[in-house]
């Protein structure tokens, strides 16, 4: 698929209202369940999600707009956020994500990017020469690759559970 | 973790919405996108979906509280749904199979199911024996195995538009 401004922000503004429906409310045996040690909870990913909309893909678009390639994007930390959920509630951190992303999907709106503004370059630390475009493209498949690691975490859980059936489930044979 | 029937609807009931969030309204590129030839869109997972709830997940629950394993259980057609979402909107379908669901958890809720109802054996016609709870564990990470699938599909509709960052995200990688 071409990448299009509004088919995107389609998909991205639609996150936070699937990570309510998905897990507000939800017995707490599932929010802090993982794939095992050193692998992330959908509260982990809760607040990897949100020190995303803080530090990683608004900023490095303004970067690439203000100063373009001329000198690379800050480093994103991405265990930073293994601490900042502690105390909140998983109600409270969709809150703060789902405020947090309308704010940068205004500010996105608000340049009135145009396909050529697409093509414009930004330097990676690692990755070296990229389009807007494309980070925008990886912020949008970041949400549903995340989404994705929510519910893989959650099904997990029935590994046992489902007895002979885990034959027949492919997040049971990876 | 440990089959709860209170954990499982707790997850069962949230579908539904989490669809809702996801993908009512959403451009229909994202919504007939697949991962390739024979594969599926997030509007066929919406009509497996419905499928099961009219011919699998509370049929085969019925079948083991009226009969146990004396006889098995009707054989699920995993691509009768293919058909049947033709000249529907996704919204349409969204809504049918949140009523189906409401419906059949209140089938569920309304048999008080105990633990040891959870132990009761049916016989699957190609697993051989299976209790009540696997059968609503089944449910429940199918439910959870296929949002994944919808995430998954959309995901990799942007392969080509991330650039670079392809090599940091796992769902390029298969």
């Amino acid at each position: 698929m071409q990448f299009e401004l509004d088919a995107a922000v389609a998909v991205l503004g639609r996150t936070p209202g699937t990570l309510d429906a998905l897990l507000a409310g939800l017995p707490s045996e599932w929010l802090t369940a993982t794939e095992g040690p050193d692998t992330w909870s959908p509260f982990d990913v809760l607040g990897h999600l949100i020190h995303g909309e803080e530090t990683d893909w608004i900023p490095r678009a303004r970067i690439i707009l203000a100063e373009g390639d001329s000198r690379p994007f800050d480093p994103f930390d991405r265990f930073a956020h293994l601490e900042r959920p502690r105390g909140k509630s998983v109600d409270q951190l969709i809150d703060e994500f789902r405020r947090l992303r309308r704010r940068n999907l205004e500010t996105l709106v608000s340049w009135k990017l145009n396909p050529a503004d697409l093509d414009r370059r930004g330097r990676h630390p690692d990755l070296g020469t990229v389009t807007l475009g494309q980070l925008l493209a990886t912020w949008t498949a970041h949400d549903l690759s995340h989404l994705g690691q929510i519910v893989r975490v959650m099904a997990k859980q029935y590994r046992e559970a489902v007895g002979p059936w885990s034959a027949y489930m492919s997040v049971y044979r990876a």
